[in-house]
């Protein structure tokens, strides 16, 4: 096997690479650091970078790299992948012209405009007009990318390739249903949980301390990413072994920043799990963003609104903040934390409700691709599935459909990725409990190495190699179901709300 | 006067801004916020941008757009200066082959590691064959690059462009004399500054307030920058609008990261004073480093050393510190800020002796280049002049000529900008206390507009349109001298040390 050609090839990709993380770096430290002044300045280096790497990497000559390589044939193993999956990139990167891209940018930055402006006044109608060219640009790109049944399907692809809007409405549908009389019974339980003692003032810095310990003792390498600060929280990283997350803090919340730093540091576990031979390749990035989800989901929740991870850092959080929750145990902030209460936003929304809002945006969007709904009535589609889902009378735009700002982004196919990741959650997590019979111990004793080992090895160092519905089956032995997640919830949230 | 083949240029230069932008905040996050595993990705990263930036400056085709803009000949002003400037850029970058590139960065890196093993052991025999590399490679450079009179004129340029190693042997000459009686006479003065009151413990948190007040103080714009702590203080530039600041802190020095913040200060208010107009072309770039040094120095030592400056200052830290500076009246500070006293290190030295560091290093490097020296006879060479200039007797090498990083890098003909720049500000402030009569009642008073504004519309506003020698001229009415340094440091240290 003569790697030259290969080599030459990864060298090109290494190179597009460099520059998507110079990309990262000036996204983050808009995000993070940069002063107000700078936004235009950075706007348009963002542009320039961004554009460079598409100029890049759709070159001609990387092309016909790819092409001999995969003509030849006499790759195997790893090097076979990369070919084969360098070309997938490149396939999807070339079926979009230039001159798309640039119509599809000036729609987004106008529709984005639009929807904070519609958004602050609580109005559709101003947005409706954006968000309808942003459809027929949306369907447009579908026809350029190509596709089988549904043209959402392209879209979705884009996201979490292999997954259809079939399969989807097959998975949703046997889910919602469920989930919804999961919730209508936990809403009606007479037993629900004290939460008055949360109302108190949480100091800011105290809070970064235990999310900081909190990160570290999950497994999360400071030496190789840092925690900051910013509006909304994210992931992003710019090498295997530089990934970073941020958080937000409010001094009202006792829980949202600790949460939030988990659900990061559950994204970054899997970025800095990576395999160092597959840097600066397309091996070494997220399988789909279902996958990403399914690691941020799985710390945030299945361990860090555990029994068990309260046995443990109870007691830590008393210690910070002495004399504030002296009177709670350990069930009291598992029974908190696990609160379940229907709401408007998305965001704000707890485990056994967020699935159905997902959904909701999934039929629209899907509706929306296909024909069978006009942008003028998703207000109204809208509001009737709240109330279908949720038992909720959706009081205005801003609470409702205009709350979210991956619409005015063009990003569709995007949301259903948030609930695969707690479907994929769910079903890893079956697994990892029959694998690690001492896990709740472990976690209780604040070691999470072993997960995160098994994680390492069943996941993360997968990098590239197969798509996300190969994984769940290969590593679960099942293809992706609404079960496991439903056996989960009903085995924590029934005994919780005493309807065991 | 149609200008569309002059945008044609500038965005080509403008997409080479913004890359230069990303390397700059890929080194501003490598030396604030960027965790050590990170280093080897952010090599790659660097090497990749870099070198994009240089491969599309010098394209053919800018080559040929610049070409055919002079050949038509119909551009006049800033138009026709962006296009010569932009020419001379392009004939520097071409002359010198991406393969001598590479040979260079090459021998960079292994010099830089044995001057680093050097200086750890105080050894410059095991540095010696580096540095022989680099002088042989510097004057294959100079050739390269070309050159009239000295061979080192080439080196010089890259730095202080039209300055010549004839000129400055003729200003140091002159200079160096006249320094070392004034610092002969200062040493064996009787009047000698108390400092024992400055061996204490400043609280770093309170010394990092005071240097943001002072920064906000004397104009810079926290909303187009920020400071941030790094092991060595630089200013850095991304765009007009966000141009940053790094300060490092010590406990036990009260001044040193004052004066750290007031030097990068003055640094930044230079780039921060370019023109929006000249955003992302050649004009909104520093005339020289010479220039931007005399901006640094001039804030640093002739503002924030200044009796008046410590006139208002002086009850600021004494506030700040309760009970650590309570005996202590404005003129104590003033003296003890201003302590002349030789020292083997130059970046320790103050005022008075901190050009003869510069002239010795000139005059050694000057001798290599132009073959009168090998370079095994740098230490004795080095030792001599320091026994001469500064009175000291060398005790090793890395007290000695092993301790700056320059050599390593292959900086020839940077070291003289240092003393450049002491010698421009104080011409340049010569002109500014003709120019405002009131400057120190304004400085006392703590209102630094009023020489801001100076600066802004006769230094910084003006880009690249003049070098360092015609703004020098054109502003002062005369060529760069040593007479204006020699009148002000006579001035203040004569009375300061008794000597009046």
């Amino acid at each position: 096997m003569s790697d030259a050609p290969l080599d030459r090839l990864k060298a090109r990709l290494g190179e597009v690479s460099d520059i998507n993380s110079a990309v990262s770096l000036l996204h983050w430290d808009q995000e993070v650091f940069m002063p107000p002044k700078a936004a235009e300045g950075r706007g348009q280096q963002l542009a320039t970078l961004s554009g460079l790497a598409h100029r890049l990497f759709t070159d001609a000559e990387i092309g016909q790299m790819i092409l001999q390589l995969m003509d030849k044939g006499d790759l195997s193993g790893d090097d076979a992948k990369l070919v084969s999956e360098a070309a997938y990139d490149y396939n999807q990167a070339t079926k979009v012209p230039e001159a798309f891209v640039q119509k599809f940018a000036i729609a987004q930055s106008k529709a984005y405009e639009a929807w904070v402006a519609a958004r602050e006044a609580s109005d559709f109608k101003t947005f409706q007009p954006h968000l309808e060219t942003m459809v027929s640009l949306l369907r447009e790109k579908a026809d350029l990318l190509g596709y089988e049944g549904s043209p959402y399907n392209a879209l979705l692809g884009e996201y979490e390739r292999g997954m259809t809007a079939e399969e989807l409405k097959t998975i949703f549908g046997d889910l919602a249903p469920r989930q919804g009389a999961l919730v209508d019974r936990i809403v009606n339980a007479s037993q629900q949980p004290d939460l008055t003692w949360l109302d108190q003032e949480w100091d800011p810095d105290t809070q970064w301390d235990i999310s900081m310990d909190v990160l570290r003792d999950i497994g999360y390498d400071f030496d190789a990413g840092r925690q900051d600060r910013s509006v909304h929280p994210f992931t992003i990283n710019f090498d295997t072994k530089d990934v970073r997350v941020t958080t937000r803090i409010h001094p009202k919340e006792l829980f949202s920043g600790l949460t939030g730093s988990i659900h990061e540091g559950g994204h970054a576990l899997y970025e800095q799990g990576f395999l160092d031979k597959d840097r600066r390749t397309v091996l070494g990035q997220a399988i789909s963003l279902g996958i990403h989800e399914s690691q941020s989901r799985m710390w945030e929740n299945m361990i860090g609104r555990s029994q068990p991870f309260w046995n443990r850092y109870a007691s830590r959080l008393q210690v910070a903040y002495p004399g504030q929750l002296d009177d709670q145990s350990p069930e009291d902030f598992y029974r908190a934390i696990n609160h379940v209460a229907p709401t408007f936003i998305r965001v704000e929304s707890d485990e056994c409700t967020y699935n159905l809002h997902v959904i909701i945006r999934f039929e629209i969007e899907l509706a929306l691709i296909e024909g069978d709904l006009t942008v003028a009535e998703v207000p109204e589609a809208w509001n009737a599935k709240m109330k279908q889902y949720l038992g909720l009378d959706v009081t205005d735009d801003a609470n409702g459909c205009l709350q979210d700002i991956h619409w005015s982004h063009g990003s569709m196919g995007y949301f259903p990725t948030y609930a695969l990741g707690n479907l994929y959650a769910a079903q890893l997590f079956e697994t990892i409990e029959g694998a690690i019979p001492d896990l709740w111990k472990q976690v209780e004793a604040g070691d999470f190495a072993p997960l995160l080992g098994w994680l390492r090895s069943n996941v993360h160092e997968v990098g590239r190699r197969q798509t996300a519905v190969e994984l769940i089956e290969s590593v679960t032995g099942k293809a992706p179901s609404a079960d496991a997640f439903m056996r989960y919830l009903e085995g924590k949230y029934l005994p919780l709300y005493g309807l065991g």
